[in-house]
């Protein structure tokens, strides 16, 4: 059984609020997240960085999508993408919503977390949902 | 004539230290890097958010390119990938390079720029330019 986190929410073994999956990628919402509708792109093989994964458009096009339902659906000013690593050695793609006014003033404060219920997670994850 | 300093650096009216270019983006080293070797990546044709390039693979494709030519040449322990785009109102990519122990010492620090002379500029720029 793998250790990784990615890995075991990419097969159903850990729960998340998934908004999109394929037979390749997952995405679910930033259980930390740094703003409300912060969702995370993971593709199901486990490689360490975003940069190992071979098919960089079929991964960037998930980011592209879930942005586009965002901005739709959450009334985001923006959306921003950022890969960092270090949180979990498995490639995740981190959308961020940006909201007019948001707490985080021009750039992102990561450790600037907002607190968000279950309920309002769930209500969240249904509105942004992608349907193949 | 174009204001958008992306579009003028696209077609040569404002110089840049550019990495990469091909008939629709252009990589080029920021000028004010928030580490050595940060590069932006720029579709020619101006849009204003990353999520606009309607190719995505192209566009990423170059990022990842970018970022393996970095861990290459310029030792980087990784790299990291984000989209803001309140600073320049035309879709780009940074490719930010990470260093073992670096200043920003965990998540980025937008504000703490790093000081890179002219001439090193141009080195860096060498060893990660990338010949189509």
């Amino acid at each position: 059984m793998t250790s990784c986190t990615f890995c075991r929410i990419a097969t159903g073994e850990i729960p998340a609020l998934k908004v999109y999956e394929d037979k390749e990628y997952v995405g679910f919402l930033d259980i930390n997240p740094i703003n409300k509708g912060h969702t995370l792109i993971v593709p199901k093989k486990h490689v360490q960085w975003v940069y190992d994964v071979v098919d960089q458009g079929s991964y960037w096009k998930i980011a592209q999508k879930i942005a586009k339902k965002i901005l739709a659906e959450l009334k985001a000013e923006y959306v921003m993408f950022v890969t960092w690593g270090l949180e979990v050695h498995h490639a995740h793609i981190h959308v961020v919503p940006r909201y007019e006014n948001d707490h985080h003033k021009g750039f992102l404060d990561w450790e600037a977390k907002v607190t968000v219920s279950q309920e309002e997670m769930k209500e969240i994850a249904r509105k942004i949902t992608i349907i193949k």
